[in-house]
């Protein structure tokens, strides 16, 4: 259960759409660039786990209590730290996550109507300090989200309320004690949005 | 997370092979002849979800963290809980499980070297009071767990000193806090075995 967070652990958040996976490329090229080794991972997934657990989340019809699909996102997490995440960070390698704890926050917790506290217990629970050094929220204004989804949201974001929940987790949360989050605005060209992150990252990186 | 322990929620528990499937039905018949509605469960499974974690953990080669593991278990367990055993005890049905939490602080915690502590605390931040009201564990010796299972045990199960960590924490583990343990001799032929569960049940079921 221990944590190695002298190497940073990235997480960039944010909802579906706002440009995430972008931007863990795109941080991911520059830090190679500058001489820094990286590791890149996405949830869920990142591992055969991950990916199995990814199928019955996002692809599959099977009813699911929210409680149930944090739990499948929990499992999925402690395996990528377990197998990938701690390993690297042990190897000194700088870890950038699609998402991690604060997603099940946000939406299990205050979309999907787990209660923020108790979403926080259970992940707090789990997880203790195996989080990131520090978690990037991409932001967006809501119309901007709803257009670049546009209905196409996965069974997370079909419903309207539940986006409109995301996106109110994502400006408010503060995730759990101790959560380091820095919120940077993604809109504009994704190259903009990129020196706008490396520079909220400037401490962390050091 | 509320529990409704007015009608009895029974949990069969103990090694594989030890006869936990043919007592579930035994007792559920005889509950049945008696008048009384029964609902029974299997774990993992039960649920869509249920068989599709059990396909993970049982039957794929999948790596997994016994963190990870315990986690899977504890989405299926409460899918199963909140779908099917809650509305039956709301609606009076007698629920007989076969394994239930137990398994999991016996599996994960005590044999597979999460530890009791960290499996128990796991288990109760998830589950609360959604647990059985009473945990009947079917009891042999060693060597006729490992005779019957004649080195056929599951992934769970076919190393002698996983096998023998489970044995000895079905023996011992008292379970959570407010846990009602109940060992029974699981020697002999079936309807001897199904006539001590009922006489050890014989206060919960009244």
């Amino acid at each position: 259960m221990s944590a190695d967070h002298s190497t940073p652990f990235i997480a960039i958040e944010g909802i579906d759409g706002v440009g995430k996976s972008t931007q863990v490329r795109l941080l991911a090229e520059r830090l190679e660039a500058e001489g820094r080794s990286t590791l890149t991972v996405r949830e869920p997934g990142g591992t055969e786990l991950g990916e199995q657990v990814r199928r019955i989340l996002l692809e599959s019809s099977t009813p699911l209590e929210v409680e149930a699909e944090l739990l499948l996102f929990m499992a999925s997490r402690v395996q990528l730290y377990e197998e990938r995440i701690g390993p690297a960070l042990r190897d000194g390698r700088v870890v950038i996550s699609d998402r991690f704890h604060l997603s099940s926050i946000v939406y299990q917790g205050i979309a999907r109507g787990l209660g923020e506290q108790r979403a926080g217990q259970i992940v707090w629970g789990v997880l203790g300090d195996r989080r990131p050094s520090i978690n990037v929220v991409l932001t967006l204004p809501l119309a901007d989200c709803v257009a670049r989804l546009g209905g196409e949201g996965d069974r997370f974001e079909s419903q309207p309320e539940v986006l409109e929940g995301v996106w109110h987790g994502f400006q408010e949360s503060e995730g759990l004690p101790g959560d380091r989050i820095v919120r940077i605005d993604g809109a504009g060209p994704p190259e903009e949005v990129a020196a706008r992150v490396y520079e909220g990252l400037s401490d962390a990186l050091r």
